[in-house]
């Protein structure tokens, strides 16, 4: 029997210790996701469980490429928190767009390697409804000093 | 009575000594919004008045998180003119995503405190229907050394 | 008599060395375009040209204006190649937005000239339907140490 999605979500969850179910909070005057006309866009996540951000510093740096893409994953599974609070992941038709903002060393050079760890969940949850339009590019900085963040555009049924 | 929408921008734009009524140049082959299916998509706005970059340098260097926030004001107000130019702010039903692009020194993770002052104009102007998807980044360099630059999309009655 | 847009494409393919009907390799979990109500978003493209990165470095240091422009062009072929084996370059309605990120110099501020490369190249194809709203901005890393990368959005009939 298939496993529904948010049931391989939750225990892809597990090991970073993140509930789906916790609220997300909101600093400012915007909003986690948007939607029209079955479009929905997410806002940028940064890496953070509660009120920690659990990666913060260059990549290349302080911080090594299987961190970056540990904090990749916990920046999805915010996205899925998102989705799953709104609209449950069931809704979702197709992902359609990632963007991935990774805070790295002027030296580094390896953003996509960093984004296969979240293009990995993504088709991990979604299966092939999941295989998304992708752009990665190195910053400056990030809020926070955070390591990576990322948003997300998807389609719903 | 409720005052339009145009006229709570006037009145947040004077300030500025910004005319929403004023042409805004484009300097390639590109367009300052474009339309498909009521969704539209506004170019990357600097705070540019005239054919005056009103700030630039590096957000957290030379330029204070204070100045930026004014800086950001003024791209917003740039997207609003571009709307009320080419639709009337009346016709926008729902600002979907902003992106927000701060050009700052290394050490600097305020992008959010930046954004929120666009984010809190957006919703002066527009109440719940402005509140939006949002991501903010840290940039190496903009366009004519600018300190923020921000694009909207937004949804069209 | 007029040209079809594969035509004119292909003839500004030749002096870069190519070939739009090349098929184009993805490295992970995700798709080159995604489409959606008639909205695709075709991923970053950095200037490849079948498994080489053909431009490398910062804009302003080793790559100039010239070079960055000209591997501006690679990567909206790129683009190009994409829209025709997926759907056909007489498909699109309109291309409705670019996002250009330019990995330069500290204190190099024409991205708005490195992007204008690109943006000359979709309206030389596209005629006005290739005119698109557009954000140009200065990044710290791009993937493989691309000197330059874009994604688009588009409308197909």
């Amino acid at each position: 029997m298939t496993q529904s999605r948010i049931h391989i979500a939750r225990q892809l969850a597990t090991p970073h210790g993140f509930d789906l179910a916790s609220p997300l909070q909101i600093g400012g005057n915007y909003a986690s996701v948007t939607e029209h006309d079955k479009t929905v866009h997410v806002s940028g996540q940064v890496p953070r469980i509660g009120s920690n951000v659990v990666c913060t510093g260059r990549v290349g740096e302080l911080v090594t490429l299987f961190q970056a893409r540990t904090a990749t994953e916990v920046c999805v599974l915010r996205v899925l928190a998102i989705l799953e609070q709104a609209y449950g992941l069931e809704r979702i038709k197709r992902v359609l767009k990632m963007n991935v903002f990774v805070q790295a060393a002027a030296d580094f050079t390896q953003q996509s390697e960093v984004a296969d760890a979240a293009s990995d969940l993504l088709v991990a949850v979604f299966g092939e409804d999941g295989r998304h339009a992708r752009t990665s590019v190195g910053v400056h900085q990030l809020p926070k000093n955070a390591s990576v963040e990322l948003d997300l555009i998807a389609a719903l049924f």
